[in-house]
């Protein structure tokens, strides 16, 4: 008997018909013996609903009012999951945020869940009943209800697997799992079957979409086992040499490591050049204070060697919603002087290689690079992590880099 | 200055635009400088759609669920019109029933209000906050969501007018008052200025649909001065002489009294007949035993007289819905030879008048039943009571004789 967590993502609970798929799944968990606990997301389309009927109403935007409004979407799903359960003989109950309780910072629409009180939840457990928690949601400081950001409910379940001391956390989601790298892009790319956290937190962070950041984050620090599922494929209809999901996990339980895991990608990205940047001390500090004051991130920084040893160019990348932002920000944050030119490109994208293996392997970079000169590929700017390489490419040029980059590494399927 | 709870239905807040009018119409009071609490319903379509989404996943129906399921509709409206009234620089924010917190009894779908905390509502009132509260909902003593049953955001507005210890109720609905009758059959109708508790609680029980009967039970109790108003009229161009809608009071505040203040009709009524019924005791409580069992209300009963001095026909209604019901229960719950033939009628419609004025006048009833005679209509059942007579007559009649009632009396618009 294990405990287990699983989310059930919106377009799994999309429509009447899908509500009762879903519940047929978790019934058929919990008639395995195991104990249940299920987070869920509101019904697709709901939650673009309802937050496009706050625009209607409000240009203004309490938080704290939005998040009561959007909240309501889980709040219908997870009631007509638990009736969809109980309709199979399951003893089901939704729990809001609030009945949990689910205690999270005041930060309205963007919350970090900070306490979740399990006491019920385990009476709960051990009478073999199933709670159906509304995801994305919790019960701030102030009594009012909060949300946790888009894709929340992820979040939400990893949350609950720490607090629960769960065996592993599913998430059942419209992909059957962590791809090598975009199938839309590259057919012959190859489901993994399993990789290790620091992989796929580098992967979701560097665009493959799969699962949140953030919800990877927490799973790494609290050694939650997370496992990426498919809620439309029919387990009962798979053959016994498929792998029924991805597990992500600690590195230990991964038997045969790849040098490289997966090639992520990233259309969202602008490249922003000052030039004529004096070179000396100070300057750079106060263009990032400046950025960092309007809330913009950096990712890539390169700063070209000046020829005259008297200025040079910098060149950073930002989120592609977040140019107009950093112009304004460095046009007023700037004394005079401190560059010249302001060059912003948003046609450029960002072409990751992710792979615990580099640790160990020499000429992995290299092979990269190597790879997209061949291909007459021109690299703008690179980053490094330990596991990561990531260059900026013209954003032309992506589809290919991904792909050849896919064959060198040895990652297509046969 | 005043202290007002003002209500709105759901075709008051049923899209974006009629939410922005609402919100103007509670600036309004509030910019007068009146303390204003509101109570609001779920945009109107949104609670028929979240019901039938329950139906759609689950034949069984778990109240718990359901509620919580559908109080999501007043969550996402009270949320959208605490934006709409900050945009207008009106301090405001939503409370569901949890927040206020609104205990009810644990009956769900159907709880009543038991107690309303109103300490932090005193609070914002007095720093001129506007609260807006969740209709329809409360808090159940399982910690669950609960509603009130369909109509219920008038209860809730009564409740929370008591429990304020309001000057007055604004129900903001639909119509702009309560007519003399349905506008509709008569053209000639009139909009009446004031009407007394007791009246308006028959003309509601007798299928007058503009306010909830436990609504008005709760008002006279409370002695709440409720006054229905149009959401849709615009103040600012109404005429000096023009009633704004109407006041349901205390007698007392009523100056001048109608004999017969309304003429209400249903057409939801069923006649069923029982034959041949031994004339000896015990047997109408049998038969009515059996009807209360199965959760049948019985309206109107009349017995003939037997002409042998064995057996006589007993004839009563019961709501249209319930026919099925009481059939099936006489059948099960009757002894050999309490009754002979059971003949159901739903071709019957329910003509009452109402009038506090009945007290003190006599031969109203007969000015009643000469109507009818004189336009040929035939009466089936009859039924009293101090400030009411209400018959039972064919439903084809029924526009006919509410025309013929209302003209008698001299209700008819000049």
């Amino acid at each position: 008997m294990s405990r287990l967590v699983l989310k059930f993502g919106g377009t799994s609970v999309g429509r009447a018909e899908r509500i009762a798929n879903v519940a047929a799944q978790i019934a058929r968990e919990a008639r395995a013996g195991h104990e249940v606990v299920v987070l869920v997301s509101a019904m697709s389309g709901e939650t673009n609903r309802l937050i496009a009927l706050t625009r209607e109403v409000s240009v203004l935007h309490d938080a704290r009012e939005y998040d009561s409004v959007v909240a309501a979407g889980e709040q219908i799903s997870s009631g007509l999951l638990a009736m969809a359960l109980q309709q199979l003989g399951i003893q089901a109950r939704s729990f809001m945020g609030w009945q949990v309780a689910i205690r999270t910072t005041g930060a309205h629409s963007a919350a970090r869940i900070e306490d979740i009180e399990t006491a019920e939840l385990e009476d709960r457990l051990a009478r073999g009943h199933v709670p159906i928690i509304a995801g994305f949601q919790g019960l701030g400081p102030d009594n009012r209800i909060t949300t946790l950001g888009r894709g929340g409910t992820d979040t939400s379940a990893v949350a609950f697997a720490a607090a629960l001391g769960a065996d592993r956390c599913d998430i059942y989601t419209d992909v059957d799992g962590v791809y090598t790298t975009d199938p839309r892009i590259v057919p012959k790319a190859q489901k993994i079957a399993r990789i290790g956290y620091e992989e796929m937190l580098e992967l979701a962070s560097q665009g493959a979409k799969v699962l949140q950041t953030r919800s990877v984050e927490l799973a790494m620090v609290h050694k939650v086992r997370l496992q990426v599922l498919s809620s439309f494929v029919d387990p009962a209809k798979m053959k016994a040499e498929d792998i029924p999901g991805t597990l992500v996990c600690d590195e230990d339980e991964i038997v045969e490591q790849q040098v490289v895991s997966g090639i992520a990608y990233s259309r969202d990205e602008a490249k922003i050049t000052l030039r004529d940047v004096p070179d000396k001390p100070g300057i750079a500090a106060d263009i990032f204070g400046a950025l960092d004051n309007a809330g913009v991130n950096v990712d890539m920084i390169v700063q070209n060697i000046s020829e005259d040893n008297k200025t040079t160019d910098l060149t950073f990348t930002v989120g592609e919603t977040d140019v107009d932002r950093a112009v304004k920000a460095l046009k007023q944050g700037a004394k005079p002087g401190e560059f010249g030119e302001i060059i912003a490109d948003t046609n450029v994208s960002k072409v990751s290689i992710v792979g615990i293996g580099m640790r160990s392997h020499g000429g992995v970079a290299r092979k990269m690079f190597e790879t997209l000169a061949q291909k007459g590929i021109n690299i703008l700017v690179i980053s490094t992590s330990e596991i990561k390489v990531s260059v900026l490419i013209e954003s032309e040029y992506t589809e290919l880099a991904v792909r050849a980059l896919h064959s060198a590494y040895d990652l297509d399927a046969d």
